[in-house]
């Protein structure tokens, strides 16, 4: 998730200030975490953690645990585990695509090889476990280790779907829940045990996570299409290529005749890399409203993740970091990268 | 950890009868855990983890809680996610290792890919740290966490000796113990700890794990000399062809004169591919008596482990697993695969 573009200023700064807190959680963390260690395993650490990422989910923890009335040291340490799980995330996904780049830069499995992305990735989901075991017990870590389970069920579901037209759009949302809104719902209901919140407040965080989430992706899955490949840093085209049914296909099949449905089944039979295949793909979504559909849905979505921030009404100091996460959950639509 | 071999019989009795009942409790606790999930997850974990495992790290769990006097269903549940961590250790191990086979079959990831194998992997990672935190707590789970860290440091370190004939003893021992010892450890120190033992006990539980771990590593090195193929199911010099300095060779080492030690190293920077090199360094450090003392060493790890128990002379039924515990030491020795 990436905040750069339209955030307003007080979402920015707060983002900002939160972030560089994070960062030095985190260094002071691995130092004493990694004391004695291998040369090699720190220099993979630390080149993986410090790279310009945005800090999203921590700053949720945070922004969530404020909201239910905590704010304290021991809750910047709570929010890196969740940063950790999500660079572990990405080393072991790079790994599996065999991907040359993360975030301009040569991915840890470029860099330093299969073994190294591997082990630091097993290295940072122990460690963000042990942070979350020792900061929220045994409830924060079922909730933090079912969400980890999901998201690789929802990895394995996405595995089955590549290519299946016949895919339906409640499987598409069961995956894009399960790879992202459950774990985003987790880093947000654990800020929300963290800071001791009613069981009704740490649902509506949940759930207000669970959404974004899925907003999120399905923006995601748009930026596939329609992103500026300037501002996104990736290629246009990819899900198509690897055969990824996502939501403004989805909403363009189910309204295509039979005619056009078949012309979309060939396509996605057929030779994939075509940039032809792409264009003819594209412009059937586009006659479609596939990605104006899907843009309403991403819309939809965040307008529950909001619904579900209704029952924070209480002191002035909790409506102040309510107003951020709303501030937060609107820009998911507008961000352009 | 392998135990047929010379296995007494009242060991081979509580060992069989204890990995039934793991196996029965993996069966409950993965029904449970994987209801509705994608049935090629489902097939890829029961692939992993019904494949005729000796489930030694649970025996361990289960006797040395025995030992400290607690004995329930709850303790089957708390074993299975030391099995769990092995299998997804495996899991990792085979990706990186590129290996086509693990106990006589496929491997997960020659059979069903190497995201398949990364995930499961990861499951299995976050399931067993669940089931460590909700049976032992925040106490358990940074017991269990620690080890998990300390072998992806001992990876790293076995990394950077790779084919460095300067590598000395105690730099082999460190990634050893980081290897393999830790996790023995931790699987006993946690079983102490699951029946509420006292810290001494604890400690005494966690000496003879790290010290039976290591002297089965010293074995599996010795073997990977001396096995008999058809009953170990694996050629011998691998760790040669791996550039990997193990024991024998670090022995030899300390023993040869100026001409002997050039010959070695002109071996290991060589092509270790060459069954003649091999047979030249083979024969090096058998006439060093480099296996001999390897051996000496095994024996006096075990010796430690067996000292360690010392403490325990508490009611006969504490006895019965203690005895238990030492016979499982002493097999170590006297396996042959």
């Amino acid at each position: 998730m990436d905040t750069e573009t339209k955030q307003p200023q007080e979402l920015r700064i707060v983002a900002a200030t939160v972030a560089t807190q994070i960062e030095t959680v985190m260094r002071a963390d691995l130092e004493v975490a990694l004391a004695g260690c291998d040369p090699l395993l720190i220099e993979v650490l630390q080149y993986s953690l410090f790279n310009g990422g945005k800090r999203i989910r921590p700053l949720l923890t945070v922004l969530c645990s404020r909201c239910c009335g905590r704010d304290d040291d021991a809750l910047y340490l709570l929010a890196t585990a969740f940063e950790y799980l999500h660079v572990a995330t990405l080393m072991h996904d790079d790994v599996i695509d065999r991907a040359e780049q993360r975030r301009g830069q040569a991915s840890v499995t470029a860099r330093y090889g299969i073994a190294a992305a591997i082990l630091a990735g097993d290295w940072l989901h122990a460690r963000s476990m042990h942070l979350i075991g020792r900061l929220t017990g045994a409830e924060g870590l079922e909730i933090f280790c079912q969400a980890t389970a999901s998201m690789v069920n929802g990895e394995f579901e996405q595995l089955r779907y590549v290519g299946d037209t016949n895919t339906e759009e409640r499987h598409y949302f069961a995956v894009i829940r399960q790879k992202t809104g459950n774990l985003i719902a987790s880093t947000c209901a654990i800020g929300a045990l963290f800071a001791g919140a009613e069981p009704a407040q740490q649902h509506a965080l949940a759930t207000y996570g669970d959404n974004i989430g899925a907003a999120f992706q399905v923006v995601d899955d748009l930026l596939d299409f329609l992103g500026d490949t300037g501002a996104t840093g990736k290629k246009t085209g990819n899900d198509f290529i690897e055969g990824k049914i996502t939501l403004p296909l989805l909403h363009a099949l189910s309204r295509a005749d039979t005619g056009t449905r078949q012309t979309i089944e060939a396509l996605m039979r057929g030779d994939r890399t075509q940039p032809e295949a792409y264009a003819h793909l594209y412009a059937l979504i586009d006659r479609l409203d596939g990605f104006n559909t899907a843009e309403q849905t991403a819309r939809q979505l965040v307008d529950t993740a909001l619904d579900a921030l209704a029952i924070f009404s209480a002191s002035d100091q909790e409506r102040e970091h309510v107003a951020l996460l709303k501030e937060l959950a609107c820009y998911i639509l507008a961000r352009k990268k």
